[in-house]
């Protein structure tokens, strides 16, 4: 199982491609940022993000695409704009029947840390760890999208443990 | 000149294409609304929208897009599916290099009623007025995208006629 993790914006776009399963050590296939100009017309800036994001499901076709659920915080200029940026991957993963599942940042700061409230550092150091990487993932929106893909690798394997169990208890009957 | 003018929205989308130039008057090719159920994912709901917008470029090939911007209300939860509605028709211009341009509501209601503060009757029936309809377009949102367009159309004609006189001033130095 692959999954392609995506943190939204314009300015910086994390991408990171994660793959394991039940009982293998996770992998990191390729981590990323996509960059926009600040003072580039925001249309562009989206067809720039959509291209990126294109080529990385090309070439690493992800078995799903996890993305950050966008919350409005004070900054609601910025905050528009991170959620024009959502609906790329969004739509990337439905042009092609992908699954797509929204992550809260606190669910997947809780899945990799353990903790809902974790800070980038412990979020950056986590993934650093439970990827046995030599160097930590930079910047930190690199890092979050590497900890939504494992957030959805192994919130999905519990899901798929739980719905194993009650198919196999059903069976049984 | 032909505006395509979207008023973004994930349950409900206005359509709205509108023709004219200086001197002549406008003219509705077509309107519509696309509708997305609301319980179906917000990714599914993105991409009928992706589906219909092409279909609409495709067919009636407008010179230019206009789309409301999106601002920031009590309903945030609306407000970011709006956004990501909004990043659509926004992805469908730039990739076929057609100008964009992004009106505020009061711009909008400012350039088709005379007043800011219009009312969605008040549009409605300034719209049908303009292009002499027969019949008010309905909902307010297909209403709301022609005015889109209209606004489009003057402020563009306003602005070039600007720009021409600038340009006759420079020249005549």
């Amino acid at each position: 199982m692959r999954v392609l993790g995506v943190d939204p914006g314009l300015t910086r776009c994390g991408l990171g491609v994660v793959e394991g399963g039940l009982g293998t050590p996770l992998r990191l296939v390729e981590v990323g940022v996509v960059r926009t100009p600040i003072d580039q017309e925001p249309a562009l800036r989206l067809l720039t993000l959509q291209t990126e994001i294109d080529d990385w499901l090309e070439r690493l076709r992800p078995d799903a695409v996890a993305v950050e659920r966008v919350f409005a915080k004070a900054n609601i200029k910025g905050i528009m704009g991170t959620a024009q940026a959502s609906a790329v991957p969004m739509l990337a993963a439905a042009r092609r029947g992908l699954p797509l599942a929204m992550h809260t940042p606190s669910e997947v700061k809780a899945a990799v840390t353990g903790n809902g409230r974790a800070d980038k550092n412990q979020v950056t150091a986590m993934v650093t760890r439970i990827l046995r990487l030599q160097v930590a993932p930079k910047p930190a929106d690199a890092a979050d999208a590497i900890a939504l893909a494992i957030c959805h690798l192994w919130r999905g394997a519990a899901q798929d443990r739980i719905a194993q169990a009650v198919a196999l208890q059903r069976a049984a009957r």
